[in-house]
């Protein structure tokens, strides 16, 4: 706390002048569910009180709203291919002044120096970042990851400041099934929390996985799903990402009756969706266009994550809890005109005026691992029938289509006449050699090669290809 | 846990039996707010899961309702006149398996030994007692009080397991004022919760206290109070005590919307009304025959609690949650048939039948210790007029008579036929013969004399007698 206890009641008590005070603010009230308009006072990076105060800076607001800043309770910053810093900067100006950040993508590549590396580097950042331990790397058995990360290795985590608990357990047939190393996490975990994963999941295998200690789920994409779920006691986490949106569906689940254990969660978003679309404010303008209760929407965003994750000074308008705050015009528009962050403005209309520490020492070695001449791409030609992996445009699923193969007469290639493409896996954490190939259909690529190494959830390089040699 | 996780695991997913199954139960879902007829199956103290199970032993409920173990957010034992065990006895068939206590009123005659007292003989009963830490022992500077607890015994106290935080903050001015002692207390609280006490505090004064950490308030007697206390973040705890009753007045503030910032709490209950009235089962009874809601009711003595104090394993029927349940008939008669505590049965039809633990090794010392010989209750004659306290019938308050004095000719004595007896108070903690001496009238003694060494705060003996000799 940069200020202390006694100036902190003393600028509460209008004995010295306030900081900051943000003059004729509406606003929205998190604990009692109503608007009233009147003054925020704010000593450091804390509020001071509502009500009559003066300040040594005083902005009036004219009756704009004021609510606390938002609290993304399930996102990988990973997947916005951005650095934390950057992260910040980008989510900002959207009003997300909190995250809960899940590091599975880097750890199933770096392993304890990945999520190390993401501690590291989220300290210092004009925004607060809660990590929950990735709990499944590998992601299965199957998987060739870059690490593995050990029971031994999330209690040593855990203790951290900042680390709220386990990640996402996608490995819930590890937890029905008892297996000794997913216990060993479980019991890890003991007090604090364990976020769940486990789309589907119904009856008495979802007790089982309840019973284990598993509180939400951010996974469900029907109705009846998400009631069953929230009924046996997991928060439910409606996820709008970039390719995983749910909004739309579960609304419905949303009363006042079961808000409470409601909250949005990002996931899983794209940089061109957060520059486009928006954070958490994105979600919380559809809810209310989709004629979600306002203040509801907000309560998901802010006071419901924090009291899930136990966050004690934050999620919601009270003296001595952090200031991080969104001015937005009205629930219409929902346009975010401010945001204050620790008492300091870090975003005004959409532009980030925040400072990063220019500086930042967290480093990580380069994860990329390959021996290229140890490679081969080679198909041997062997009978008359390949199967060939079927795109589905729009769609994460894929068919299984069986081909005939056109061959060079010793091995397979690629055909770009009939649109039947070579696809190969290369293992690029240990430099071992091993490729796992295969063919597709309807990638549509007419020359060259395109490869990724962004691949879920071990990121081994992807490659597609018209040619072993662009290859 | 007396179940290992594996066979809690097992026992939910249908592998093994359960241990007791509670068949045909309309379940009272604090969570979704709404009522589902299905079955609860128990794995030794842990709820295993809802639905399709069988059990070695099964009971039918016939439809009958059942909800989550009542919690009480605030209670003084002491109040009661029972023991740790005794009280137990006394509010298990009322459906209360878990208990905050605050041992304010042991503390101020017993101290840090009084709290180890209580910690003590809270272990080993079969109900779950958590502590909140008196912050206010001296409850003012002005009382001498058995004992004093220091910021530095707070801290000690503060790392027990139970102990969820420091008690009721009565010594707002304290806070108010930064008086250095207090402001340690406060800093000892960190991460854990603060009571509130604060009767009537309002504006900036009361964003001060709420500033400093304090969480919830009991006090409150007007809604236009609790709603602005409510507002600015405080739980707010709704007391039906034995003399202090807020239930009917603070009604109106409980909304869909407001309902999950309050609970319900006893504070003070004599044993008469424990007897006659009940415990939390008699306050959600009148909340609903009042009009609320009757799962809210239920969530304002279960889930509400819980969530405020973090307590991480109560408050809702969840599968690996503790098997806390009552069993009641319906909301209008809100008779209770049957309480489990940890998946025993320990209470039928309000008679208590589950078993205390025959020796309870915790004791305390003596606390009486007063030297009669030294005391004098002689008030000399001098003057023609003395002050006496006037008594209204059923009110804490009192007023202030001028009257004149009887006397022996050297003493003035009391006057059984104007009603005017001496008062004393002796200081009883350390035998210093201090003795504090009036005059009061409406109390209608007419022989003899009437003595108690409960007496608040400090709970010296209070003596009212018809003459010197007979006190």
């Amino acid at each position: 706390m940069a200020i202390t206890l006694e100036d902190l009641i003393r600028i509460a008590r209008g004995e010295d002048e306030a900081d900051l005070v943000l003059k004729n603010a509406r606003v929205v009230n998190v604990f009692s569910g109503d608007i009233h308009v009147t003054n925020v006072a704010i000593a450091s990076t804390r509020i001071a009180g509502l009500g009559d105060y003066r300040g040594k800076v005083e902005i009036d607001l004219d009756g704009a709203y004021v609510c606390p800043g938002f609290i993304d309770g399930h996102v990988h910053i990973e997947s916005s291919m951005l650095r934390v810093p950057e992260f910040a900067r980008a989510v900002l100006p959207h009003g997300t002044t909190s995250v809960v950040i899940d590091p599975h993508e880097i750890a199933n590549v770096l392993g304890f120096d990945g999520i190390r590396y993401m501690l590291e580097s989220s300290k210092r950042n004009p925004f607060s970042v809660y990590v929950m331990v990735p709990s499944c790397v590998p992601a299965t058995d199957m998987e060739t990851s870059g690490a593995r990360i050990l029971p031994s290795d999330l209690a040593l985590l855990l203790k951290e400041n900042w680390v709220q608990g386990v990640g996402e357990m996608m490995n819930y047939p590890g937890v029905l099934f008892r297996e000794p190393s997913v216990m060993a996490k479980v019991r890890a975990a003991a007090g604090k929390r364990i976020d769940g994963h486990a789309p589907g999941l119904s009856g008495r295998d979802l007790m089982a996985y309840i019973a284990a200690g598993v509180g939400s789920d951010h996974e469900c994409t029907r109705v009846e799903e998400a009631k069953e779920k929230l009924r046996m006691g997991m928060y439910i986490m409606i996820r709008e990402g970039s390719t995983a949106r749910n909004l739309r569906d579960l609304l419905p689940l949303v009363t006042p009756a079961t808000a409470r254990r409601c909250m949005f969660v990002t996931d899983d978003r794209h940089p061109l969706e957060l520059l486009e679309e928006g954070h958490l404010d994105s979600i919380i303008r559809t809810a209310i266009a989709s004629g979600l209760d306002p203040i509801i929407a907000i309560q998901m965003a802010t006071l419901n994550p924090a009291e899930y994750f136990g966050l004690l000074d934050r999620g919601g308008i009270r003296p001595g809890w952090r200031a991080d705050l969104v001015v937005f015009d009205n629930f219409m528009d929902f346009r975010i005109l401010k945001v204050l962050r620790g008492g300091q403005i870090v975003a005004e209309r959409g532009r980030f005026v925040g400072s990063l520490s220019p500086h930042n020492p967290a480093i990580v070695r380069s994860s990329m691992n390959v021996h290229p001449p140890s490679i081969s791409f080679a198909v041997p030609a062997r009978g008359n029938r390949i199967r060939v992996i079927g795109l589905v445009p729009g769609q994460i699923v894929t068919q299984q289509l069986i081909m005939e193969p056109k061959t060079d007469g010793e091995f397979v290639v690629s055909d770009t006449e009939r649109d039947v493409l070579k696809i190969a896996v290369v293992e690029r954490h240990q430099a071992t050699g091993n490729v796992g190939l295969g063919f597709v259909h309807g990638f549509g690529l007419k020359r060259g090669a395109l490869a990724s190494s962004v691949a879920h959830d071990s990121h081994n390089i992807i490659l597609v290809g018209t040619s072993d040699d662009d290859m």
